[in-house]
């Protein structure tokens, strides 16, 4: 005997929502066959009507229809933008509705939130596409990883500041130049500040560091530095030390409190992040029985950021709500947060005043990364005299 | 109101069995909060006696004490060849408890009719640890993938021979040398056949071919070639064409029918597995919407191996038996099988005689990767003719 179908609601019938109700349609049979059940888009929401869509039957404009609806299982946010996403939210999850979102920035600032409504109304919130697009992460974080202590997470989280440094490394490009490439290429957008200036990465290292740790900081509060400022002197000196320069978000301790931060980070060849290119993502998880695993894959895109919708779905249609494993967040209060994350700020190179000839840094620094590191105290100094201004300010474990 | 604890009996208490016990005391505070339970492990079944352990007051010898014991809901085998193994996971499948194993061995061979079985009995059958170690791989194949067509695999699978090959590209070592460096490292067995021919790599990449389809081939009749016969001079080659040698378990299609083989394959710099080094595994997993996905880690050693032992038995705490999704696999029939894995054969580069002065060679081959590709047809006349042999015979997709 057949279970009932997934009756399903799509909120934004744009790339992504497109995406996701092309792999429903085109993969249903694999969908059942996983999960012994099919899945049914019955509404679409959009403010566009799309007469030529197959799924023009199912676009309605009032979200009403849809929570008002007994029939629907399950809204799949992605709209994008906090409001009113937020809203209908937390509409559906009152109305006893599971709730699937690709919206990392609700996720991220109302996630405690909307998990503990989640789990007071017996229903689902999922999130798998928020961060690394079509990469799995945060089920496996939440499922294989759950019997480890994380101990960091190191991601490359934003595919529109990697193409931009790939460039810049490839070409010798200046970030101006790569931006307006990528821009043209349709990997950045016309306004490019949430990407290059960190806070998309802000908002994907915050929702990992809480599937690590149960806590949720905020986004708009860490620190966060983007990579604007990097210019070709710097890739000259990051390639004359054999590194690499990556936009990371990390999360991790000192002195068992939780440190999470954004900043452009100076990578040694040999950690895996280094080789990761162009649009792509990685997530490097450290656990204490797993050791280092990473996830490597695509962090954007139409298909697969509908993929990682659907792999929500294929959960939710496979696993019913169960309270004792319903995943809770809390808002990390102050005393759990490093209270001076620039403690572990290590200078892995540094400039003395703006211009930057490749004669006008210590090479002292440049030996290679594990003699910069052992001169962390050095460099803190100098740049606490204010003679120098750091570029990649952040400690990375090396492999 | 807390659920019961889950309790579990160890079959083998030797480097898995004991990093078994040692995650799930350590972090039975996670389990707990993950799953709403914890674990007793009641039995640790072991030819020994461990009178100093923690578990002395655990450790029986006679199987039937736990089969028969109707409080174990989970028998762990990590014993490691076929038998008993074999007949210990049906015997605890039969009784109506779940099986969990780090036993590739008994997955690769026996995994159709135990699944079958468990399906059957209602329990279910979980073998995370059998492939590639702590990384967790197989359930986002089965869960997040499970919407996706899988078009490929390719992994490295295999710690030992990773190793080695990393030693000869590093070092320029012979093979035997690295050989006698892995073993002297303990990374390799005194007889190393079942890693250095391939038959470890090849119950791996029949395991994941399964995931990936439900169709398990056998892997005693698959295309199999070791690394024995890399030279210094095959080494010297690839470097030459910015390529790396890595032995790769592969799963893919021609026209349709399902392909399986390990090889030792020529990789270009670009390929995501050719920056895999040292005893790490890696597997690619190429899919219609999620395009490709790594995953990478520690593919063996005593707590990542457990790691994942215990990620199973944390689904197993999480979810309960479900026939409308319970995993099963058939054993392919032949006609789904691809007639023959040589069509997919490319010599990358071969040689001309046994002597292998780096004149001796066609530099034609050595361009780069693609022309090399390209020159396929004449590739096959050239070996077809007997005048040359190969190296890494099958084609990877470039990335």
């Amino acid at each position: 005997m057949a279970n009932k179908n997934l009756t399903v609601a799509l909120l934004g019938f744009g790339v992504v929502g497109s995406g996701t109700a092309q792999v429903i349609t085109e993969n249903q049979d694999r969908i059942c066959r996983a999960t012994g059940r099919g899945i049914d888009i019955r509404y679409i929401l959009d403010l566009r009507e799309f007469p030529d869509s197959p799924f023009a039957d199912r676009i309605v404009h009032d979200f009403h229809i849809i929570v008002n609806d007994p029939e629907v299982d399950v809204v799949v946010e992605m709209m994008g933008g906090s409001h009113p996403a937020y809203e209908f939210s937390r509409a559906a999850l009152e109305a006893g509705k599971s709730v699937v979102t690709s919206n990392k920035e609700v996720v991220a600032n109302f996630g405690t939130e909307l998990l503990a409504l989640a789990a007071e109304k017996g229903v689902r919130y999922l999130f798998e596409a928020s961060v690394g697009g079509g990469i799995p992460v945060l089920r496996p974080l939440a499922q294989d990883m759950a019997a480890n202590r994380v101990r960091s997470v190191s991601g490359i989280l934003n595919g529109t500041t990697n193409y931009i440094l790939t460039r810049m490394f490839a070409d010798g490009a200046s970030f101006d130049a790569a931006l307006a490439e990528a821009q043209q290429k349709g990997y950045a957008e016309r306004d490019p500040s949430a990407d290059v200036d960190g806070l998309d990465a802000a908002r994907k290292i915050v929702i990992l560091a809480a599937m690590a740790t149960g806590l949720r900081v905020d986004p708009n509060t860490i620190p966060v530095e983007g990579i604007r400022h990097i210019t070709e002197a710097d890739v000259s000196i990051a390639e004359a030390m054999n590194c690499t320069i990556k936009l990371i978000g990390h999360m991790g301790f000192v002195d068992d409190k939780l440190s999470v931060w954004v900043a452009p980070c100076m990578l040694p060849r040999q950690n895996p992040l280094s080789n990761i290119n162009d649009v792509f993502n990685g997530v490097l998880i450290d656990t204490d029985m797993l050791g280092q695993t990473l996830f490597y894959g695509r962090g954007a895109g139409k298909l697969p950021t509908a993929g990682a919708v659907v792999s929500d779905l294929v959960d939710i249609a496979s696993h019913p709500f169960d309270a004792a494993t319903a995943l809770r967040w809390a808002d990390a209060p102050a005393d759990a947060l490093a209270s001076d994350p620039a403690d572990e700020l290590v200078c892995l190179i540094y400039r003395k005043g703006d211009a930057m000839p490749k004669t006008d840094w210590d090479p002292i620094f440049a030996e290679n990364a594990q003699a910069v590191i052992a001169r962390e105290v050095e460099a803190k100094d100098v740049i606490a005299s204010g003679e120098a201004r750091p570029i990649a300010c952040y400690r990375m474990s090396l492999l």
